[in-house]
């Protein structure tokens, strides 16, 4: 099956991660404790996890940032795209791009997360989201 | 709403990743083209993209490897991982970890795939997956 259960991020200070998931995104993790916290998502779950634990537990010492990936919310307007952009950033994020028209549709902008992991905010058209959160590719 | 939309990895090398995901976990692109490939998943979109073009998207010129995180496939048994994790291998996967015991209950082990990225694969009996993927955090 197509499918994943985690997605574990890395963090270095996971009080300020969490202040940034709670404030910006207006996340509750699920599960939590002085190492790591879970945040259940759309048909799976979102970890942070001390960096030190990740890479002792995935058997590696060089783990690097900003790492080769990124990951995307959309939601439902350009407005709320802005508008969430404003919030991350006041909730200890980066901006890497403003907001603007992406060449395939739609609109996006970029911003780091606390530590360094870049979330992409878009407006999609063309990619469904359920009641429940689920997400279907279109174009 | 606590939800992703995409994840995208960076890949250096599309036709060597997709031989990853195709003959090492058996999926198959909803979309490709020259630069990227899109896997429809459990309620959201894995997209590889050139890591080039991901760099240039998002205003970053410095996307290192292996990067602070990991994503987790989890199966239905001990036998499973370690199946599993044989033929990521044979698809150009470099094993990490070789599965064991996880110190919270389950069996996992990690595989880079071609891109260095850290794929967990792991039997974990305390979060349930559904008929559509869909994965529920548990204790």
């Amino acid at each position: 099956m197509q499918q994943l259960s985690v997605i574990t991020l890395g963090t270095d200070d996971l009080a300020r991660s969490q202040a940034f998931y709670r404030d910006g995104f207006g996340w509750t993790p699920v599960f939590e404790n002085e190492e790591i916290a879970f945040y259940q998502m759309n048909g799976f779950v979102l970890g942070t996890w001390l960096t030190s634990e990740l890479a002792r537990d995935s058997r590696r010492a060089d783990l690097h940032r900003p790492g080769a990936f990124a990951l995307a919310h959309n939601v439902g307007s350009e407005e709320e795209v802005d508008e969430l952009i404003g919030r991350l950033v006041e909730a200890g994020g980066r901006l890497l791009r403003a907001a603007d028209a992406s060449p395939h549709g739609g609109y996006r902008g970029y911003v780091a997360n606390p530590d360094d992991h870049a979330w992409e905010i878009a407006y999609n058209p063309a990619w469904s989201i359920d009641a429940d959160g689920h997400v279907t590719f279109g174009i």
